[in-house]
């Protein structure tokens, strides 16, 4: 077998800076503090493989420690986000696995969501055209979602035999809209179109196609502009507090938000305020 | 008393076939591994009694062996879904109980939800017309449910002096509708509409009265012939993920989605893609 | 400093009526069983300050014990709901505060969520304008939710550099309106209409500003005049179950029926039943 699941390069985990990462198996670029991760191969409507999937769980995790980015957009090139596992690249090889094989596969997989949300910047994801299974994911374990009307999501798992619990959909998508429409999707397979994906929640906004990537980078940019570390803060406690029961994430939040009135960005807003001035964050 | 709350006749736990059974208090067929449960007293809108609840709790405990059933509808004769519990045969009975038989009754009721959600099969609710009380909550246990626009669903116990927390009604309901909508229903007992059904998530979709049946059937027959045991693992999923923690759920579904990696119809999705067919699923 | 967080009047905890409490920082009245909440400083669109938070805290604490109140409404005088903490009367002190002072105020912030939480009646808040901040909390810590199409509602609290984790915001509000709604919500600030609200299910209806008052007394004295001991039932285990397994919510669900069983507003609605008259709830 040609790759051992989750073989991949190894990006040092304390990096301060990304924004000279060369990517191998997609386009990463960093601008103005925010990063754009761009699935590449159009031609296949990006599908995902072991290299992509590995090299994006460690950027993911690269990025828990990189000074330089404060937000992330990932996207698809060519009119399409993502097709998912290739079938001939993933799914024959997957057919030839041991247990161990496998676990090792999902666990991997499993690790880009966990990466992705215990990174602190929130991620956009800018999806067109079509978005399916493990591609569908990656838009799920994103922080907000933009699409276009013609996108189709689906999480496809079942249509390939298997079941939709896969990369913590049968978690996320039942909280993102809705635990009847989640088991339609998880079950049948079938598309969500961007209409009502829109109307279920699971996008934020709908944009023409031509137009989608601007609006993505735009909402990055204003949430690069603000107050970063809160930011980060809000992204673990959404997190964090998933399974508390209420009174918890209250005492929770009351902790969290204490050290968020201890950075300078909330005095810089406050004496700004005062001034009658626009607060210059700085993300300390 | 006539009734204690609970006794039935009792299905064997292990039988590996119910497609013979002969059920008592409702309509109950097997037809290509769809299982039809129909509440079948329309005069009444069909009520639910202590033989029926005890009955129906016996069945889907038996439903988790039978391996000739893949997927269920439930729904009522005569336009109407289910009324709840009878007035006269449950509601007067259990004004005379003490404790220790409340809770008999109550535990059971709560035991064919249970049923409902541990059994493999997912659960295809088809609502027309009245759906009130303990019937709103066999649709709500069900997987998923289909609606017609004139259908009325009211968690109406709080019209007969009582909580809104019945049957997990306040565990299920937030989840499927949101916590503002579902604590409007469960405060007031109000019908929600077919339309705010279909708006909020409760139903998957609307259908004409006359077509609702055939939808019903049609969904279920594609689940049937779908691949069933990685159904059954995404209905396990969905149930036992319910209260985890986000990295919890992907770990616990990277080993859920290795077991349905090992399986027949995982493969022979594989060789059909290859082979440019459709793949014929036999839930191994 | 002029205050401490959390200092303020304390109301006993153990009186059983409030229907002659004299409010210092806001207007408290109770009619008919329905105590009205108004914060009522209309020229600065009803902020809160150190102390209001405080008396309110301490006012929902009472209420837990109060016999004479069944249902809450919480609104704002003048067209506005509530503008969230002053920024000269709050945010100003803060940045003066060590961390065990920041502490302290987030608590005691907090608090007050937990003890709207925590007592019996359900809590309505009528919002008309703008409902900013901790205001827009104090909505979202409510049961119901009454709204009016201009009404605005904001989460801004990353406006002024903090985190969007105030007072219990990630974890309710993402059960309200969904995950990928109430991230945005959080991490932009930005204003959500009365037309998004009602779609997604933060208000349960929108009124005319000129009827949004009288709509939510009705519902409040609806509510009070129904089985109040079960609604309490029913308020207690919808926080209860917030992150209970499923089948565990079954079993706790079907105690607290039980409880509810063994009242006498149970026995008033079957006999009130069988004789076809309304039945006339006390509570008891």
């Amino acid at each position: 077998m040609r790759y051992l699941p989750g073989e991949a390069q190894h990006l040092p985990g304390n990096v301060s800076a990304l924004a000279s990462y060369q990517a191998s198996h997609f386009l990463f670029t960093v601008a103005d503090g925010v990063a754009t991760v761009t699935l590449n191969r159009p031609e296949r409507k990006n599908p995902l493989t072991f290299d992509s999937y590995a090299e994006l769980r460690d950027l993911f995790r690269a990025l828990a420690y990189a000074q330089d980015v404060k937000a992330i957009v990932v996207t698809g090139a060519g009119e399409n986000f993502c097709s998912g596992g290739d079938v001939h690249d993933i799914i024959g090889p997957l057919t030839k696995l041991d247990m161990p094989g496998l676990l090792a596969f999902t666990r991997m997989t499993g690790d880009l969501v966990k990466a992705m949300r215990a990174c602190p910047q929130p991620v956009v994801a800018a999806v067109d055209g079509i978005c399916a299974g493990a591609g569908a994911i990656l838009a799920l374990a994103s922080d907000l979602r933009l699409g276009t009307a013609r996108s189709k999501t689906a999480f496809l798992f079942t249509r390939v035999g298997l079941a939709g619990c896969d990369m913590g959909a049968c978690a996320l998508l039942p909280r993102v809209i809705g635990q009847g429409r989640a088991a339609e999707l998880l079950y049948t397979g079938r598309s969500m179109s961007g209409t009502e994906g829109e109307r279920w929640g699971f996008f934020n906004s709908l944009h023409e196609p031509d137009a989608l990537a601007g609006a993505a980078q735009a909402l990055a940019h204003s949430l690069a502009d603000g107050p970063t570390f809160a930011h980060g803060m809000t992204k673990k406690m959404l997190q964090q507090e998933w399974n508390m029961g209420v009174d918890e994430a209250i005492e929770a939040e009351a902790q969290a938000q204490a050290i968020c009135m201890a950075t300078n960005d909330f005095h810089r807003a406050y004496h700004a305020f005062v001034a009658r001035q626009k607060p210059a964050f700085e993300g300390d």
